[in-house]
């Protein structure tokens, strides 16, 4: 059984750690990440989203914050910040040392690709671990306050600005990665974990090819809804529906995959919106989509898994 | 009074400590640094012997080990090892930040002095730390076991090697920065700290045009021998000398300095060689010339340029 999990940051990187869990080979994981939030800080070029994977993955985040490595330290930072100036993005030590790694690989000309899997394979990773493309894209942010780079606008303004567009600069020439496609095509379930709909799995489905690949595949494809009782678990993917004209509910991420995908598993807090969403022609699966624990994570996994393979066994 | 005073690592940056300790005005002093120890690791830019200035005339420097920074902490190193395989150059937190604001600055194109200077700006350095030169030079050390990059020889290989030569890659068509080419031009005192003659005062020297600077310039110039009872206090000042057929000795590296100094600072136990050296054409001062604390800086400093001013009076 073969499965693809298309993940953004920190419930993504949940899921596709709850899939690591369950499956009974974790080889047969490949997760696909969200590369549009990379950019460069300090020289180093920064995946936010590829490592909040690596670290949850690997066992290393830091479970408190969501983002960076658990008990890391802030030396470098702050010696940076005597130099730099103030920092607004938090860079643990040992976080440094995957960018520093990262940056001289992809300085040596290795892509992106390469790169992700040589840190996976260092922190003991066994799925594959892929980047949506290893052409650079970068997700801007129009807000009343001008265009934004995505982590000004993120982490740099807490995301309180009113999102009135967002765009994937580069999207149109970014190839996907070769990893990611082949994965897709031999692939007999595909999960979009519970990521930002509008710029984690957004870009993913945004770069060209990737909408086609997945159509064309085998598999099964399902999702689950990062948006619970109307609210988002983490970031701001309520504000981004809301700014760019989604219903902020289960409903609006549904409406959003609806064409892409075969069935969206919701919280229990939303089952009304069920008929709804089935009226857009999905399957629906009610559950508890919360992930408090390591357990929580694995059986949201199966319960995915479960899902996919009743609707295949339907359809 | 401006002095400019030519440095290699440890021994140099605590003498070109002692001038900004005795000088009325810091500012009227200059270390020309050696950049020919200087590598790439990790992507980074680390240059070695002015990051022992820079941490050592900002107080930073670890006065144990000689390099790197006081209390500095390994988390970022120990997961680059994590991910690269097990460190042979250790590099501290702190540390880390230097070489990753430097590469950052080298990349956006501004040059090794521009750098130089901001990094030292921030850490509250009045004096002006100048490379000798912009350009990469690379320092390479003929051994029984091959061709050796420096540090490789130097830190890899703990110096362990017999040197049959040594030579500096790029100084062909390396310039000495303007900066450097100034201070010499209007100086009063230059100073050859006690460094290695070969590879830290020798690469300085080596870069075209800078002996013809030293030549013009109207400054007095006087030199602490690094050699003290026919040991070097620190590094493979000896095993060098030694290996390229020069007397290990004070008289050794007066007889590298002679037609280039006026004078030669050389420690007490050193004192019956002065014939022998006054015999190249040399002035001596026989004085105290290990440093082991903040006072001896100072003093050998002030011991320094009473010399050169005698020296300049009497010429």
């Amino acid at each position: 059984m073969k499965l693809v999990a298309l993940a953004g940051g920190v419930g993504g990187a949940k899921l596709a750690h709850g899939f690591q869990l369950a499956l009974d080979n974790a080889a047969d994981l490949t997760v696909i990440g969200n590369t549009a939030d990379d950019f460069d800080l300090y020289g180093l070029r920064i995946c936010p989203d590829l490592d909040t994977v690596l670290y949850t993955l690997s066992g290393l985040a830091n479970p408190a914050t969501g983002w960076g490595i658990e008990g890391d330290t802030f030396a470098t930072l702050e010696m940076v910040g005597r130099y730099a100036g103030k920092p607004w993005f938090q860079l643990g030590d040992r976080d440094f040392a995957t960018h520093i790694v990262r940056t001289e690989g992809l300085r040596r000309g290795d892509s992106l690709t390469a790169v992700t899997a040589s840190l996976a394979r260092a922190l003991g990773i066994v799925p594959a671990i892929v980047p949506m493309s290893n052409d650079p894209v970068a997700t801007m942010v129009n807000t009343p306050a001008g265009r934004l780079d995505f982590q000004e606008y993120f982490v740099g303004r807490r995301h309180a600005d009113e999102v009135l567009g967002v765009h994937f600069e580069g999207i149109d020439t970014a190839e996907p990665s070769q990893a990611a496609l082949k994965a897709l095509h031999t692939a007999d379930v595909i999960v979009f974990c519970p990521s930002n709909p509008i710029v984690s799995i957004g870009p993913i489905l945004a770069v060209p090819g990737m909408r086609e690949a997945l159509k064309l595949s085998p598999a099964t494809t399902v999702a689950v809804s990062p948006i619970v009782g109307g609210q988002a678990l983490k970031g701001p993917a309520a504000q981004m529906l809301a700014g760019l004209g989604h219903e902020v509910s289960a409903y609006g991420v549904a409406a959003i995959y609806a064409g892409i995908i075969d069935g969206l598993i919701i919280d229990r807090v939303d089952a009304s919106l069920a008929p709804r969403i089935e009226a857009l022609g999905l399957q629906v699966h009610v559950t508890e989509t919360v992930m408090r624990s390591n357990d929580d994570r694995a059986e949201l996994a199966r319960t995915s898994l479960a899902f996919a393979q009743r609707l295949d066994a339907d359809g």
